[in-house]
Formats: C-alpha cells, sequence, structure tokens
C-alpha cells in the first residue's frame, strides 16, 4: 500500500471517527483532555511526519469561508454580536406575577457570560415607569435642599469634572432565588440573572457635595430620577461622601438609555434600586424620606412580624454559572467557574463543593480581584458520570461566609418574595448529564 | 417685598443668567469648579433655605420624561447605545488611498471611550478580504506539523478546556501618525483609533500545544485564518507557549465577527497584525513562513536601505484622547486624559507637558495598572485661554521611556507609510479654544 493510499484510509476512518463523536462526545478513560487526535503515526514508518500533516490539513479541510470573499463592512458601523449568538440576551423571568410593560426587567444571561465584565448590552435592568430616552443637552441635574448653594448643572458641565473608572459588580436586592415559597426558576439567569458587573465612569458625589457646601444638620440625601415614576431613594451623606459616583459611563461608553442614560447614580456594593437611573436631584436633608421604595418594597421580613428597613448591602455571596441549570454535561474534565461578590469588601477565597456539602475544595479566583467587583472563580473536575450536586460559598475580606438557605430562614422571616438572599446556590448533576436547580426541585 | 415674590425674581434672574452663559460657559476667575450657582442667600434672610430649595427645584424645572409614561422594553432584548450617541463609532480614516471594500478597516474613537474598557460595538477591525460570518458548530480547529500527534478541534471541545479572562490591548502596527509624509490627521480616531482594550477570554496555547506534544526540532508556528485571504503569520513557539491565547470572547461575550468571530489567536503586547482572527490551525515548523504580512508589510524600513523583520513587540506608548484634535476647550478648568500603554510590560509613569515639552509633570495613573492593558492618565490644569501645546510620554516597568517623532527619525528611515511609531503626539490648543495636530499641521 502506498503512502498516499495510506492517507486516504486514514483520513476515513478519522472522519468516521470525528462523525461517530459528535462535536461534545468524549471518552475520559481514555485522554484527559479533548481535542479530537488523528495521531497514527506507527503506522505511517519514515513519511509519517508530512503524512500526519496532509492527515490534520485533510481532515480540517477548507471551509467555503476561506473560498469565497467575506462581507465588506460599511465605513462607518457600531459592531454586533454574530447572527450564531442570538441566543445570548436578557430575558424577563416567567416565574413572577402582575407583569405590565411600563415595570418590568430583564436578566443578564450570565450562564453565557466570559470573564468579569457583563458587555453593555446585556446589563440588567429594572424600570418602574419605562424607559424614558432623555436628550443630554435637555437634562439638567440639581444639588440643593441643606447646602449653602444650590448648584444646577448641564452634562457638560458634569463632564468636565475630573472623574474616575472603576469596576463595580451591580445587583437588585431581589436577586437570587426571588420565590421562596414555590421556587421555579431553572436557569441562573432566572434565579441569579439581576447581576451585572462593569467599569463605570463617573464623578465622585463627594466633590460637588464639597462645592454646594453641606450643612452640619444634614445627613440624608433624597435622589430622585427623572423617569415617569420619579423613583427616589434616601442615601445617608457618609455613604455619599464616601464612594458614591454621578455615572454617565459604563464599559467605555455613555450609559445605555434604560440603564440610566445620560446620568445616574451609582452606590457600590449596595442594591442596585438605590443607584438612581436618570437622575435629577439630589436633595440633602436632615432624616430619610421614606419613599415607597424603602418601606413598601425592599425590605427584609423578619421573624418578629416586623421589616427591617435600609438594609442596603449586599453580603457576600456566589453562584456557579457553569455548569447550571438547564445545560447538559459529558463525563470526563468538567470546568466548574461562577462568580463571587460581596458588597463589604473584596472576595477572600471561594469553597466549591461535588457532593452537595459534605466536603469543600477551594477554588481558583481569577485576576484581578477588586473590592465590591464580580471575582470569577474555577475549578477543573473530572465528572465520573455519577449523580452529584455541586455549589459555591464565598467569604469575603471581612471574614464573613455566605449562608446556606436554612441558615437564613433562622433568622429572617420567609415571604414569597424575599429581597437580600444570598444564600448557597446548589444544582444537581443527574447521570444523564442533566444539570438542574435543587431548590426549585 | 414678599418671599414668594423675591424667589420668582430670583428664579428669573437664575434663569437669564443659566441662557447667557450657555452649557459650557465658565467664567474661570470666579470660581474654579463649573455648577450653575443658585445662591442668593444674603438676600433672602430667614426663609433663606426654603426659598434657595424652590429656587433649585424651579430652575431644574419638571422635565418631559418626568410626566409621561416611558418607552417599555421588549421582553427579550439586546440593548444599543441611545440615539443621542450615533456620533460615536468606528470610523475609516480618509488620508488613505487605494481603500476596497474587501480590505479595510476601521478606527476606535478613543475620544469618546470613557475608563480602558473598549466595547465591542467599538474595538477596531481590519479585514483583508472581507468579514466572514462563520457558524460555530462547523468550525474546526487544528494543531499539526512538528507535533507528536495533530489534534482538530470543534468549539465545543475548545470551549471545555480551563480558560482564563486577561486584560489586554490590541493595537496595530501602523497606528499612530500613520502617513508621515504629509500628516493629514486631525483627530486622535485618525491618528490613534487602531487601538482597543478588552478582557479576553480563551484557552493558553501552551495548553494545546503540550497536548499535541512538540517536537523538539520545531521553532515556529504558522497561524493561519479561513477568511478569503486566507490571513497568515508565523509566530515563535516561545511566545506561543509564553501567553499566547486562542481566545472566544471579549468583554463577557463572544468576539464580534469582524473581531474574529468564533475563534482568533491573540498574542498579548504585540502588534494586531500577528493575533489572526477566525483562527483555523497552527502549524509547527523550525522557521518563520516568511509570508506577505511579515515581508511586504509590518516591516520597518530602516537608515542603511534594509528592511528590518519580525518587530512586533509594540513598545511604550501614550496618547492624550482630551482635548484632543478637533475638540473645543473653555478656559477654566481642563482634565486632561489619556492612554498610556506598552507590549513590554506595566506603565510605570506619564509625563505630560503644558509648554510644548520645556517642562513636563507626572499625571495621576488610574488604578487598575495591568500588564500589556490600556492605563489611563489624567492631569487637572486651570487653562488661562493662553495658546499651548499638549503631549504625554510614557515610561514602562523596563524603564523605557516614549521617544519624540525626532528621536525615531534618527534610527528609521522615513516613508509615506510606517509601522510601529510610537512618537509622542502634541496638540496645539488655540487661543479660542480649537485644538488641532501639531504635526498635521
Amino acid at each position: 500500500m502506498k503512502i498516499t493510499e495510506k492517507m486516504k484510509s486514514l483520513v476515513d476512518a478519522s472522519r468516521k471517527e470525528l462523525q461517530s463523536r459528535g462535536s461534545m462526545s468524549h471518552d475520559p478513560k481514555r485522554r484527559a483532555l479533548l481535542g479530537q487526535s488523528l495521531a497514527y503515526a506507527g503506522a505511517l514508518g519514515a513519511g509519517g511526519l508530512a503524512a500526519k500533516d496532509a492527515l490534520a490539513q485533510e481532515a480540517l479541510g477548507v471551509p467555503p469561508s476561506a473560498k469565497e470573499h467575506g462581507r465588506p463592512l460599511p465605513p462607518e458601523e457600531y459592531g454586533l454580536p454574530s447572527k450564531f449568538e442570538k441566543h445570548v440576551k436578557r430575558r424577563r423571568t416567567d416565574v413572577f406575577v402582575n407583569r405590565q410593560n411600563f415595570s418590568d426587567w430583564s436578566m443578564t444571561p450570565i450562564q453565557h457570560q466570559h470573564g468579569i465584565v457583563t458587555p453593555n448590552g446585556l446589563i440588567f435592568e429594572r424600570h418602574h415607569n419605562g424607559v424614558p430616552d432623555i436628550d443630554p443637552e435637555q437634562h439638567r441635574f440639581a444639588i440643593h435642599g441643606m447646602v449653602r448653594q444650590p448648584l444646577v448643572f448641564t452634562m457638560s458641565d458634569l463632564m468636565r469634572y475630573p472623574a474616575v473608572s472603576k469596576f463595580y459588580f451591580m445587583e437588585c436586592s431581589g436577586n437570587g432565588l426571588t420565590d421562596w415559597l414555590t421556587p421555579r426558576s431553572k436557569t441562573v439567569q432566572q434565579t441569579h440573572g439581576l447581576l451585572s458587573c462593569a467599569q463605570w465612569t463617573g464623578v465622585p458625589v463627594s466633590t460637588l457635595l464639597e462645592e454646594a457646601g453641606v450643612l452640619k444638620e444634614a445627613t440624608w440625601g433624597l435622589a430622585e430620577g427623572t423617569d415617569g415614576s420619579s423613583h427616589g431613594r434616601s442615601v445617608p451623606i457618609k455613604k455619599l461622601m464616601e464612594d458614591a459616583l454621578l455615572v454617565y459611563a459604563s464599559n467605555g461608553e455613555m450609559l445605555r438609555p434604560e440603564n440610566g442614560y445620560p446620568l445616574r447614580l451609582f452606590i457600590p456594593g449596595w442594591e442596585g434600586n438605590i443607584s438612581i437611573k436618570w437622575l435629577r436631584r439630589i436633595k440633602l436633608g436632615d432624616k430619610p424620606w421614606h419613599l415607597r421604595s424603602e418601606t413598601a418594597r425592599y425590605t427584609d421580613p423578619m421573624p418578629n412580624g416586623k421589616w427591617r428597613q435600609f438594609s442596603m448591602e449586599m453580603e457576600a455571596k456566589s453562584v456557579i454559572t457553569s455548569p447550571s441549570g438547564g445545560m447538559t454535561v459529558k463525563p470526563g474534565m468538567v470546568e466548574i467557574q461562577g462568580f463571587a461578590w460581596s458588597g463589604n469588601g473584596k472576595i477572600r477565597s471561594v469553597d466549591v463543593t461535588v457532593d452537595g456539602g459534605r466536603t469543600w475544595r477551594e477554588a481558583r479566583l481569577e485576576e484581578p480581584v477588586i473590592d465590591k467587583c464580580l471575582t470569577r472563580f474555577r475549578m477543573t473536575y473530572k465528572w465520573d458520570g455519577g449523580p452529584i450536586v455541586i455549589a459555591s460559598r464565598a467569604t469575603d475580606s471581612t471574614g464573613y461566609t455566605q449562608p446556606t438557605v436554612d441558615d437564613i430562614k433562622k433568622v429572617r422571616a420567609i415571604t414569597g418574595f424575599v429581597q437580600h438572599h444570598n444564600g448557597i446556590q446548589p444544582w444537581a448533576i443527574a447521570a444523564n448529564g442533566e444539570v438542574s436547580n435543587v431548590i426549585a426541585g
């Protein structure tokens, strides 16, 4: 048999093998890794190298894209995702009721997110009366109330101030198993998709408060948006002075309309609802305003029948995003990965269990690990095909460790819709590889 | 005069003042900062606080957006920039000739970029034969040539490997004053817009080379794309093993088609042309391939008439992005800011001159400062309205300092189109506030 004939039969064999395996198939006993081997060097003798090379190229083929012109790009363009990525988008969850067009939300597909940056088109959003399309030239922002001199700013004026750019997570206080009594959320987008992370650019609120001159008796600020709901929140001046920002850009470009264009408040580490979008004013006063979103909403039922107000820090939390509910995994090497974050500092460590919480192993944290920012953790695991339950738990730089759902039940009353839930999220992997939400089970 | 009458006349006065100032006007002698003061407390006596507050609210007005429903968002959506941001887009520069649809490029509007992350829709791109729209399920990637076992990967297989996410800049070797003999570029998008920065996610090339088994005699890899031009480059195996990545995502989501979807090579710190997009194979060999882009293009003319090959590291460089060519500034506080980066390490410092290079002052570097990544620098400057020339120069962690254009002329031959130009970019601010490119003067 000549070399060329040998090669032809080997190419046929390799094609057959590729076909029979399918794109995700994998024999974990044979090899730890996943490349489709085309090595039959032993059979080829002296001509091995050239033959193997020809073999690889033949198996690779010449795809149509290498034989024709590509699509010309228009000379001026804003780039969009590939048409093959249409499934990666924000979604409204289907587990809530009383939905109406003008008060709605959409959740980030964190199971598809790579790295720590949420692209601007996928940052989650919550609106209480639709999304206004504000002309930045018409927009005004005021600081008034208990100040020595009230100030009104145009966007152009604001953007001339020294700004900072900071990587921070943003999380809705309703994120994470939002329906405790009858949990039905299947995917991590539904359970934890009210979570995003970006590099936010803006002017420190402290700069402008100092210019306005805060009166001694002032202790709270009222931040109000210019949307149809005039959504407002009371913010302690201490926090406004510490690290609050008047944000106009995320991930390098001006905010998207649904994320507050042209100006929003950003309160690092606190529940998203307080980072008022379409910000028109901060009024200083000497007590909180007790607005709807700090009395009827965004409060925590306690075991004694009372409701806790102003619990605004998002405590340490983590979730495995892959594998997660709705995915299917194959036996062999599985890269377990997810996010950890804390409104009170940096992530110090993340533990991962693959036996339902009996034992835990420390995961790798990916740099950079930044204060009040998503941190990605990873752990490579060789799955033998038996049913398992996986979960993660985060510890932050204050020493606080993420609790189990049962831990939370000891100190909080459980009603249908609960805010500030940072419980451990377990996922079950069945013998057929299907991943499901254990709590929603 | 009653309080209400006083208030009315003050509101009228403040309106008049706001009108006469316009949105960017500012009197630098009166105050360093820019908020429109509405403080007339002295005239108000005891009722001052309430009156001032009413005044501020009146001047602020109630915009239409607070009086009507916003736009409902569709339940499933990919967010897009505001309609008021249409001017922020990639652009082809107009200073080159011999342009045709299938070989083209578009440049990042870095004068509009905030922070260090370039949003995916604005990452610069260069294509040699149009943009292919590749179905990731059909795509194959091979490692072959001087290896023990050639390997072919599907995208699903590749994406099961342990990946890393890294913030790196990407720069075309032609970036920065690309026409030396008759420079005509007016804006920083035209002079330096072949520059972007993202968090790139992918599998280290070393992982797969180790699996394939690199033969001892192999020293170079041939990386080839599956676009119509079959664009290819030779890469030393040393660099492939050190930090090269097989990248499939940028800033959290899969690559845009024009940036290499679904797979590209990423060679940190080196000229963008070598980070082959739409990557279909890496073939290992024992010498470089001397392809078109490393002989006829992407080489440097030297004073002795020869051309330097394989000068692939992008040396330390910086540019002021604001104020920059085409902008207009007003007297008073000016936030001078820009980017610094180096293919050889971290940025150690950036100096800024406001007197055409006679004296330099160290700028603030904004965290995080990351190896082979854009670093943003800032300097607050009080401009008195006289004509000045501003510029920046970067020093990296190797101690190398960015040269002037004259420095470069001493060691390189100057032809019309020159690669690897990292000269200092000066901008002139005229007495009328207009900013222009001194070199293009």
